[in-house]
């Protein structure tokens, strides 16, 4: 449905050095359903060769003192041995001049080139090498010992965890793997099977004419102390001559085999060549696919850090004759009829087994795979939220219910719910909550039976039985195949909406404060206190709840500066005004305190890109980002000890509406035929049920996030109906998916490789799937009530200030954001997205308006009492999204959101055929074609 | 003394596109003192070429509807045609293939190249081009016509301000100068003189066989609408052929051919080429000097962005036959002997009338350059930040000598010697200020003469004259020659040392008013107001003037909540304790309007570097950072309107110590040989306003500032001594030039050239050196006075948040904060500094720790009673550095520092040879020799 993100080439390209036993650990069962896919297989035949380790020897000191010292290494990228400052430069992207190529190539042409050397060491290698009839038997002499001398390594003292050693695969230890002490640190970060090469070259007085050997070690040994890594070598260059005056040293030349063996391609073409001319063949095949820099626009010392994600190679690999078709059309998508979780099977209730099957298998593992000190940072942060949101929203729920449910109520919900969907669902990396869509429609339910005088809680449970019954058609019906046409476009309008309802929460709930602990301000009418004396019209005065609304005319008052407050008290009368209760600098303490965990959760979530302090500090800052800035609060907030206003949880375990018991009557005093009314009521929530929990479905199974243990829309569909029933039954709040809190889970529990070879950058591997972090949320959840004596000292402000983080990083996260910063940016800033490459910049402002107007009136909608539609509006976007295709071609939706699919069957794909007549501009053709979605910048020069 | 800079290259690779007379407008007198150096003129020679416009179109529609279509251009950078989008990319490195590059060179080497052709209209060149004997005139009939047809252009609609217009530098309008309506937005960027060249490159099916052509034109002609911008064309290549199926396509080569003629090398070379073997020997040039990129670790599609600074093309300028010696020993210093500032004259005051005689010639130009708009903000952000000082000091001055001085004082002095030293100085863009260390004397000056009983301000003023004699004598014997010796390793310390105390004087003052307005607390024992009789022995409490300080057991205190305020007054009593005074959120909202600047003014500061918005606006907002800060500070406390301290400015005209006139009388009650004895402190203060002055008078005429007009260090000094015997006399403060908000000063008129050529960033130019900037702040610091009422509203929270703003960016400008970063950061992380390339991590963490430790000692010693000797310890800094001569060897201390400069006439060449024995690297070399040393940034650039 979309052509392959960035990450998936990441990944495959990815486990070209990773040892088969790596590619699958921790994933349970070996046999992935949708293994491998086409692509993967056929970058792995080619990353079948082991990873090489290069290191260029240089000859040095002629003519007095004629030593070996090393001064360049290899394994994907170059490091050079810094002279002056005794250290490896940082790993970057080798640079060559033309003329060193050319004369490598014309010295070994000429030279000698050895392929399946049977040499056992590196005497008999030396030996083979210098037995050419150009060379006096005194120089052979002369050459064989200068060859077999020591040469001089630069080995970095730091030492490192190894990254290769099967310790955390299998729990046996084994010696070997325990870092020896002074052993390179490189060789801990290659993998098992890496073999070595080594380049020697320098200028050599005595020789007369210039020597070039090229040697491929029929079976790779170790060449005594050559490499700096003790690896068995499987290539030996030599390149001496005699002095020379020109600009292409021998040292470049050197430098230039070492490169080219570094290049994959040139290494399985020599690898696999078997005389002078397969070799020449490989060496201009290198040639003609070089990039050239002109000289003078671009500075050769310039050292070009190594690209994020590595070049995918689609000239060199793609253009193979296999799959032409496949190639030209659409290529690369791995699911030619979408994701597996998403076939039609046909049969009622058929989607449901089909995803109990799926998920089976797995069950095991979801909660072995949980056993990593993240999950336990995860488990925090998300519980902190959960309870946040449960507070947060009960207390909405109890006020738009008038005590009908309350914040008992939601814990015990949330815990239940959550608990069981983590236990059973399709998706258990989903956290279900009370969500910003269903509670607008339960205000509005609640009204409507106010005002008719019903029996809320049974006409409650009756709405819910209709949800159940809906949902559990839809789950026969396979109708969640429907979320194939909940594009991004659907998404992002979805995902930008909830990120802003928690965003205005926040800021709502903060104002809230302020109007609760009001800042006096000098001659403001509500400063100071008075002492009010009971009399016959004040008395409805006296059961005025809230001070901050109070007015202050005609109450028989009298201001306590005259009057002090226990002689007030004394003479019967009431202390009355903020004066009297307030307790300063509260609120504009609980704004330092909001913007200061907000901040801190950003800052310290970026530690993690910064330079300072080693990786694991950072990863420890940034993983713990939320909990951190928590802390940071209470600390702060403990210092000043200000009274502000602390999270409250229930102490009693009862329902917050008095008498009645847990379980809700089925008919109360309504009437018998309201059970069978209530069903149009729940129609509407269905849709809204069906809409909220897939969207979220969908987002948090997008392939970018490289789930691998598939998805169960059914299942979860199924999930949420029963538990819909279960709390219906119990008058507790109605739960679904909530999209901002579940990417917040996902996002705690990423998995990415550790950098291991110099220059490599860390991989998102994908998410740790399992059950465990989330039945641990809800647990805690539930035991929060026990919980009270520590959990009363987080002031609010601080989870407020956490929530606002939440929904900034939430909204931030999607593309839609980065297209509305392009509607602010002149043309000449934007980056180089490839989206503005191929789409007219005013089309893409264009699809970006349109958004922004449904998201508009959606917002509007929500607000108003024309709500209760919300859930039609919902569905309304996927319509909105379809009737973008008369505005816009497919080529443009394609680059904007991705194509909804026509119906099986019929041929999309003459709608993808490129959209101009270049004929000769290949590159322009695979860009389009091959090219990942959106590489933003890789490379930042300087 | 260092290495030329980076922006040095950056300047005279700038000046290649600039019209001669834009190279000198607004320099005042064109014969710069130290004008071009001969890396200048060099590079000018090269660049006497006209820039270049260079245009590809491309034949598309083969067979059906063939058309001309332009697809790339390029200037610097080369920019593509997307066509999907229909706009131009970003400018970007073009990158080529090796095959296009040798497919181009062998078709024109057998096909045609015409150099002077004398065609004067398009069709005229084209009947030239196709005069070839392998074409039958069959095929030349439809060439023509084909040649002639009107190409495709994609013209950009938006508008764009000439960059080279004259309007801007004589003020007679021009008709021609007004940008015509739908004109191309590049020509008015394009400076005047430059050329077009058009390459045409497609398939044609017709062709028996590639045609190549390459044509110089004898006199560059408009060639009809062939290139989209209407400039006489100087090259025309064109590139047409049967269809071929390779990947080397026409396109490619039509690229190919257009980065030839984009590179200043080659483009120079086919202009005098005489024949075809000149052409060919440039084009084979070209392909010696490119960079190349191996296939396996480098995406060819990603487009790489142009370098911030253009490529130091040193072998391909440089390595010309003369001036051998100096670009192997020193290369491209300027001064060879240092600036001539500092060359000894050898006369009594010789220096002195030096620097009248350079500064004279300006005078003029000092008050016309600054007619400019953002010489308005520069004055109100260094007005606000003057005003501040003035007060703050003021204050701390009035705390030090117990009223002798105070905050009118500071004013009037402040303005009166600031606005002379700006109308007299050598180096007017100094900010005079009282300075911590100053004021740390004064302070002991004042505790010396309270315990001896003197009549301080006589003491004083006898001190005054000492200091100034003293500094005659210095400016006699050309004394400030010796700041030579101040390197790097002295000014950062010093720097460092002073934006400390601004960052600690911030918080500090931050502090005290926490105190002065605490934060109730309950339970606090200072909670609540208390009522104090009077009785005998509570006596002495009432003198306590402190709130905070009060004790508050047997006083004979009466909780006032027992006893109403007014009751207490009425029985006699008085109010006490902070519950009676304090205004409650005071102290936390202060804190909130702190911290709101600081973050406001930092985060305004980077907007410049954002994306979005137009760049006028990010340049306003940048700009006015501070006073954007100090208005929404303003704002915010108007809005709450609660009693924050404000700025107080004093309103009456006289001295602050009662009694006194302006005029202090030379010996009050002091004993006459006091004004012998006074030469003794008068010498340690002399040395301490000479390094205070000199040292910042060093770091303001730093090279990498670019000022043109030259320093003034006898005359500054010597203003300085002057200015010292006026504010003796009148009892106002003394003052020397402030590091801090001078460099704010020049930051606030820093000069960037706009970015006119596509892919060209912005270069910095210099400062606008003027003197009516200094002059109009100090006036309006005079004026103040009178400007109290607008003044009033502004809280001090704010501008304390202003200077902790100004201490940090001081602090995070120098190069010693980076290394103290790279002790945090592990190894793989640091950044690619050549420094760290050519030092040990381990001498470069040294030297910053020797550099912490003095910087500690100051502290210690600025604290102590032991202050007084610390002008003794900034000289020592100067003494340390030398020591350190021992400890790192000259090329350690070239990168790490710089040297301090031999004595006159030895030969310090020979310390600066490569310290490794490398014979081939020439890489290596070169980078050592001529690449800029510390791409740091002194103001904050960005």
């Amino acid at each position: 449905m979309k052509l392959p993100g960035p990450e998936e080439f990441e990944a495959s390209t990815a486990h070209e050095n990773v040892p088969p036993a790596e590619l699958h650990s921790g994933f349970g069962p070996n046999a992935s359903p949708d293994g491998p896919s086409d692509i993967d297989s056929r970058e792995l035949v080619i990353s079948e060769d082991p990873l090489l380790f290069i290191q260029l020897n240089e000859l040095l000191g002629w003519p007095q003192a004629l030593e070996w010292r090393e001064t360049g290494r290899w394994v994907l990228f170059e490091e050079k041995l810094e002279v002056g400052a005794g250290r490896w430069s940082v790993p970057h992207v080798p640079t060559l001049t033309l003329p060193s190529l050319q004369n490598l190539r014309s010295l070994l042409a000429e030279g000698l080139v050895l392929l399946d050397c049977p040499a056992q060491s590196l005497l008999e290698l030396v030996e083979q090498v210098i037995r050419v009839e150009v060379l006096s038997p005194e120089v052979r002499g002369q050459l064989q010992a200068l060859l077999l001398q020591r040469p001089q390594h630069h080995i970095q003292p730091s030492a490192t965890r190894p990254c290769w050693g099967s310790t955390h695969l299998q729990n046996t230890s084994h010696d070997e793997d325990v870092p020896l002490k002074g052993q390179n640190p490189l060789k801990q970060r290659l993998p098992p099977g890496a073999e070595a090469a080594a380049v020697l070259a320098g200028q050599l007085g005595f020789l007369a004419q210039p020597l070039g050997a090229f040697v491929r070690l029929q079976n790779p040994v170790v060449l005594g102390p050559l490499t700096e890594v003790a690896l068995p070598s499987r290539f030996f260059c030599l390149l001496l001559g005699p002095p020379t005056t020109g600009r292409c040293s021998y040292h470049e030349m050197g430098r230039a085999a070492a490169v080219l063996l570094s290049d994959p391609q040139f290494q399985g073409s020599v690898r696999r060549a078997s005389d002078l001319q397969d070799f020449l063949a490989a060496l201009d095949a290198f040639l003609e696919e070089m990039t050239v820099l002109p000289p003078g626009r671009w500075d050769p010392t310039v050292r070009i850090p190594p690209p994020k994600c590595p070049p995918f190679q689609h000239k060199r690999y793609l253009e193979l004759p296999s799959h032409p078709r496949e190639v030209k059309g659409r290529a690369g998508r791995r699911h030619p009829r979408g994701p597996p979780e998403l076939q039609r099977s046909g049969r009622l209730f058929g989607g449901l087994v089909q995803d109990v099957h799926r998920k089976a298998p797995w069950y095991l593992s979801d909660f072995l795979d949980a056993l990593h000190p993240q999950c336990f940072s995860a488990v925090l942060y998300i519980y902190l939220a959960t309870v946040t949101n449960a507070i947060t929203f009960g207390g909405l729920l109890g006020d738009a219910t008038e005590g009908a449910q309350g914040v008992l109520e939601s814990f015990l919900g949330t815990a239940v719910a959550g608990a069981a969907f983590c236990l059973m669902a399709g998706q258990p990396l989903t956290i279900l909550s009370s969500t910003g869509p269903v509670l607008v429609f339960e205000r509005l339910l609640f009204s409507f039976s106010r005002d008719y005088s019903l029996d809320y809680l049974p006409f409650r449970l009756w709405v819910g039985i209709w949800v159940a019954t809906f949902c559990l058609v839809l789950v026969a019906t396979e109708a969640s195949l429907l979320v194939r046409y909940f594009t991004r476009f659907t998404e992002e309008g979805f995902c930008a909406l909830i990120s802003l309802i928690f965003i205005y929460d926040a800021l709502g709930k903060m104002l809230t404060l302020a109007r609760a602990y009001p800042i006096q301000r000098p001659g403001s009418p509500a400063y100071g206190c008075f002492c009010q004396y009971p009399s016959p019209r004040a008395y409805s005065a006296i059961h005025i709840p809230m001070p901050g609304s109070l007015s202050i005319q005609n109450l028989g008052l009298v201001n306590v500066s005259l009057l002090p407050l226990p002689e007030c008290v004394q003479q019967g009368g009431h202390p009355r005004g903020p004066g009297c209760h307030t307790i300063p600098d509260v609120a504009l303490f609980s704004f330092l305190l909001f913007l200061s965990s907000f901040l801190s959760a950003m800052a310290l979530k970026r530690v993690k890109s910064s330079h300072l302090f080693p990786s694991m500090v950072r990863k420890v800052f940034s993983d713990f980002s939320s909990v951190l800035a928590i802390l940071l609060g209470c600390g702060l907030d403990a210092y000043l000890g200000l009274a502000t206003p602390k999270l409250l949880v229930p102490k009693e375990f009862k329902p917050t509406l008095p008498g009645r018991g847990w379980l809700v009557s089925p008919f109360g005093t309504n009437p018998w035929w309201l059970s069978v009314a209530a069903a149009l009521p729940a129609l509407l929530l269905s849709i809204l049920v069906f809409m909220d929990q897939q969207i979220t479905a969908v987002i948090l199974n997008r392939e970018e996030y490289r789930l691998r243990k598939g998805a169960g829309f059914h299942l979860d569909l199924f999930c949420v109906a029963m538990l819909m029933l279960l709390t219906s039954a119990l008058g507790l709040p109605w739960y679904v998916s909530a999209t901002v809190i579940s990417l917040a889970h996902m996002d705690s529990l990423r998995r990415e490789s550790r950098a291991c070879v110099p220059g490599e950058a860390p991989h998102f591997l994908g998410i740790r799937e399992q059950r465990l972090t989330g039945l641990a949320v809800f647990t805690l959840t539930g035991v929060s009530v026990f919980l009270a004596p520590v959990l009363k000292f987080i002031p609010m402000p601080v989870l407020y200030g956490i929530f606002l983080y939440m929904g900034v990083a939430a909204l931030n996260s999607i593309q839609f954001m980065k297209r509305v910063q392009l509607m602010l940016m002149p043309a000449k800033h934007q980056p180089d997205l490839l989206l503005l490459r191929h789409v007219p910049l005013g089309r893409v402002h264009l699809f970006t308006a349109i958004q922004l107007a449904c998201l508009g009136l959606l917002w509007i909608i929500k607000s108003t009492p024309a709500a209760i539609i919300f859930p039609l509006m919902l569905l309304g976007l996927v319509g909105v999204r379809k009737a973008l295709e008369w505005v816009f071609s497919p080529q443009e939706l394609l680059w904007l959101d991705e194509l909804i699919p026509e119906e099986e069957g019929s041929t999309p794909e003459k709608e993808l055929e490129p959209e101009h007549l270049f004929s000769g501009s290949d590159s322009e053709d695979s860009e389009l074609k091959y090219q990942p979605k959106t590489p933003e910048i890789n490379i930042s020069v300087n």
